[in-house]
Parts: C-alpha cells; sequence; structure tokens
C-alpha cells in the first residue's frame, strides 16, 4: 500500500469535481481568482481524508464528495486570505491570487468561495435530522480556523508564547479543519457515535501530528526536498514548537546565542548551523519528535472502531506517512 | 403608524440578540474587531426587515431571530471588508475595524462573522425538510454579494457601464440581502409559496429603490442632512443611475462638460452646481426619481398576498420611507 500512490490517486478524481463547482458567475475575473488554487492541484488532503473514513465506515465513498469538495474549497478560501495578510506572492509555484489580480479581488474570491462551499455542503445527503449539525460542525470550524489565524499573528509580536499555546493555535490554525473532514465523513455515512468522536480525535492528532512535522523538517530537511533554503524558518523567526521548547528549556547563554540569530534574515549559514546544533542540544528537536509519534501513535489507537479494511489500513499509513514524511 | 419609530424599536429589540451571538472566543483582539460594527448600532434594516414579514405571515416574529440576527451579522461582515478594500477609515461615526486594528485583524474577524452567521443560522427553527433550501437561499446571496462588490470595483475602472449593468451590480451588492431576508422569513414561517416569493420580490424591489434614492440624496439633499458634503458623490466620480444615464443621453457638449468635473476632487461649488443644473437639465435626476417610484409602486404590489395586519401597513410603510426619506 503505497500512501502517496493511493492519495494522489483519489486526489485526481476529485480535482474535476471541485471545479466543477467553481463554475459560474460574474465578473469573469472573480471566477478566474476563485478557480486559480484549486486549479494548482495538490494532494486535497483533507477530501481525501474524508473520502478514506467514509469508505472504511460504510464502504461508500460517492455520498461524502459535496462535503469533500466544500472542505477542499473552504481550504483554499483561508490560503487566499492568508496569502493577502502575510503578502506573500506566490502560492504553489504560481502568483498568489492578490499578486495575480488585486488585494479587493482576492478578499472577495476568498468571500465568494465561503459562500460557495455553503451551497455546495447543503448538496450533501445527509441522514434524516443532522443536517443541522453537519452546519454547525463546519460553520464552527472556519470560527476555529479565524481564531487560529489571529492566535497566530499575536504570535509573532509575543515574547510569551509556550508549546501549550502554539499546540492550541496549530490546533485550530490545522488540524480542526482534519477534524472536521473525518467527523463530518462519519455523520454522512451514519456511523456509529463512538466513530464519529474517534474519528474527529484521529483526524485531530494526525493534523498536529502533520503540523509539527513540518515543523521539523523546516529545520531538518534538505534545501533540495524542502524547496526553500535550509533555515529560512530560522531566519524568519518563526516560533515552532521546536524554538519554543528551546527557549523555555535552554540555560541563559543558549538562550542569548538563539535569539541573537532567530529572526535575522542575514545570519549566516555558519549561525543557522549553530542554532539548529543548539536546537538539538537543548533536546528540542528529540521532543518535538517524540510529541509527534506520540500524537501518530494516539490517532493510529483510534482507529480501532473500525472495522478492518483496506481504507482502516489507508488510514493509518497516513498517519506514518505524516510523521516520517522527509517533504 | 411612524416608521423610523417601529423600526428602531424593532433594531434596538435586536441590538441585545445579535451580540449575545457574537460572544466568546479568542483571542480578545479578534472578539473586539467582530462586535466593533455590530456594537454601534444603526437601523438593522434586515433583520427588522425578516421580523415584520414573519410577523405579517404568521404574527411570530420569534421564531425569525436567529435567521435575523445571521443576515445582520453577514451584513456586518461584508462591511469589514469592503472598509478594507476601499481603505475607508471611518465607519458609522467611528474608526473602521482596520484602522482600529490592523488589515489582518479585519479580514480575520470578517471571516469569522461569516462562520459565525451560519452557527447562528443554523439555530433556526425550520419547517419539516426546508433547511437545505434555507441554507442555500443565505449561501448563495452572500456568493451574489461578492459578484456585486466585484461588479463595484470593476465599473471604477470602466467607460462602458449601463443604466443596467448598474441596476444587476446595485441588485447583487444590496437588493439580494434584503430579499434573502424576506423570503427567508417566510420560508421559517411556513408562507405560502406565492408568498414567499412575492416577499423575495417585494424586498428586491425595496433594496433597489432604496439604493437609487440614496445616490438622489447624494446630488440633492442639504449637507446637514446627508452628513458628508453636497456634491461629494460627483466629486468622487461615482457612477451612480443619474451619472450614467446623463452620460447616456446627454449632447456631446453637455456630456464632455459632466466629464470635465466628475471625479475631479478640486472642483469649485460652482463646477459642482453646474454638473448637478447638467444632470437635470438631461432629465437623468427625474429618470432616477421615476425609477425609484415605480420599483417602489411595483413592491408595494407584492404585498397583495399577504393578508392585512399592522405589520403589513409596515411594509407599506418602509417602502414609501425608502424612496421619500430625505436622510
Amino acid at each position: 500500500l503505497d500512501v502517496m500512490v493511493e492519495i494522489l490517486k483519489r486526489a485526481r478524481m476529485l480535482d474535476e469535481k471541485v471545479l466543477s463547482y467553481l463554475e459560474g458567475g460574474e465578473p469573469d475575473k472573480l471566477v478566474k481568482a476563485v478557480r486559480h488554487y484549486p486549479e494548482a492541484g495538490g494532494k486535497r488532503l483533507r477530501p481525501v481524508l474524508a473520502m478514506v473514513v467514509a469508505d472504511a465506515i460504510s464502504g461508500d465513498s460517492e455520498k461524502v464528495l459535496p462535503l469533500a469538495c466544500s472542505l477542499e474549497i473552504i481550504h483554499n478560501f483561508t490560503l487566499i486570505h492568508d496569502d493577502v495578510m502575510d503578502d506573500d506572492p506566490m502560492r504553489r509555484g504560481r502568483p498568489a491570487v492578490h499578486a495575480l489580480f488585486d488585494m479587493p479581488t482576492a478578499i472577495i474570491a476568498g468571500d465568494a468561495m465561503f459562500a460557495r462551499a455553503f451551497e455546495v455542503l447543503a448538496m450533501t445527503e445527509v441522514p434524516h435530522g443532522r443536517m443541522r449539525e453537519l452546519f454547525t460542525l463546519v460553520a464552527h470550524t472556519v470560527w476555529e480556523i479565524a481564531e487560529g489565524q489571529q492566535l497566530d499573528i499575536d504570535f509573532e509580536n509575543s515574547d510569551t508564547v509556550t508549546v501549550d499555546r502554539y499546540l492550541n493555535m496549530i490546533e485550530k490554525k490545522t488540524a480542526v479543519l482534519f477534524a472536521c473532514a473525518a467527523k463530518g465523513a462519519a455523520i454522512v455515512s451514519s456511523g456509529t457515535e463512538d466513530q464519529e468522536r474517534m474519528m474527529w480525535e484521529y483526524a485531530r492528532l494526525l493534523g498536529l501530528g502533520f503540523q509539527i512535522w513540518d515543523d521539523i523538517l523546516g529545520i531538518t530537511a534538505d534545501q533540495e526536498k524542502l524547496g526553500k533554503p535550509v533555515g529560512s524558518d530560522i531566519r524568519n523567526g518563526k516560533r515552532t514548537m521546536i524554538v519554543l521548547h528551546a527557549l523555555e528549556n535552554a540555560d541563559a547563554e543558549r538562550r542569548e546565542l538563539l535569539l541573537s540569530i532567530l529572526g535575522r534574515e542575514d545570519a549566516s549559514d555558519e549561525e543557522i548551523a549553530m542554532a539548529i546544533q543548539t536546537l538539538d542540544y537543548v533536546g528540542s528537536i528529540g521532543f518535538a519528535r517524540e510529541r509527534a509519534l506520540e500524537y501518530a501513535d494516539r490517532a493510529i489507537e483510534c482507529l480501532e472502531c473500525l472495522d478492518d479494511s483496506e481504507s482502516k489500513d489507508l488510514l493509518r499509513e497516513l498517519v506514518v506517512y505524516s510523521v516520517k514524511r522527509d517533504l
């Protein structure tokens, strides 16, 4: 079972479906802006997760497609607004929406996609009497994503971020949309209450592990695999879990050393190497790795509520991939 | 029946309710940004409209409150994003959200309010099997508002806007949310199919008339009543229905005269007076007034589907007010 092959097989099946929901409307500029990121492809992890969970519970991944696509559209809307806020000029190797068009168009396109996502969500066939719950789940998830984005921005100007507050932030900014996909799929597939709860927890832990592993890769991966210079997270002064752990646990001297390098865009390669060595010495990289692996173990335990199937195996492999991948 | 007294009586009843739906969440900055516009009060025309329609159909305006509040929250979210896009520093006499906080916070607050609006909408008690429809109605309305915003922005840089294209733009940017409030209220109140359709049409025409009257006031009202200098719409070069009609219908000489004044921020009071005189001479102010009054008449005809009641009278008075008000 090659997890990337299985993910991409499903992702390519979703491409057409997602884009079919983003047709029509005026003016052309808005429609083009709305389709710009979804047209770039990607792994489509959130809708794929919904499909695999649905398949594991009911053997039917078809019924979950509108929900799955609505979450992919929501994910892409948050990316557009994120890129405006960070003024990032690029995304997935293409110009960002606000760079290709303009800032107002990017804001409107994000809003329009959010609206369309709910139109698509409303097309989902839901077991009797559960519609309200599904809508509340998705709407509340987007509220939490907004909270996560705001916390992330506030953290950049804060000296009092702890590992726990960081975990709360990435849970909201990243993990809840995974959790929403998995729980939503369980609801649509008429899973048991236990399965709904466990799929939510599974995907939440998966999302946390995934994000922490991202932070680890940002420090330890090869430049070639990462697609950006080694140490750019350090030069940007990004407060990742690793950095936060080090600032909390290093002795005064090493803390000073780290603070003197973090966020300095002109830091030399030698200084970057020294910072990484320090993070390693303090045990912060190991701490993050252990935490990611712990989440992975707990995520896999959540799968016990499912009967054995190839989809269940894939959900397990997805966890292994998320905390062992090197790109 | 004093229409403003009746509107404001209901608006003040809604204040607490709307704000109660905007409690909770983190960080504080986000919650404050989310509550900033709703705390400023206002006429709350959209939720008031939903209440009065519900009362006219079923005598029960209580059941429609979550829907009504969700539309007020949506309206306020679009105001926040509008102000970011136009970089307007003020709103309702207070600093705009992006001016008081910052641009990222304003974008996130808008997104968060949109999400919360759907959580609130999901609390609405809806007649059996109509939930999906109500969600689709509201979501599609927001999609159309986004279209209207984009059209409005594109029009600023376009020389080919016609009166019809302008009407399409204001229908989407303004009128559909009124229409959604009235139709949504009819659905929640178990109105007949005819009542649903007529309430939608009533409120759409009301919204169009309201917006056109705004354009007329922007040119003819006293400075004191308008709260901004007479002629500021002309100095800003705003392409209102009046201006578009004049550019389409004036002879070459008067067209040149208008184009030489429109959009010139340093235009003298004498020039502004000349422009207004020209708009009047070409018949454009009269054209707009006739159009607004025609919409008003047609809106009132839509009320025939309702039994007589004080709420029906209020809906009629609301139309009269919308195209006769002088502020």
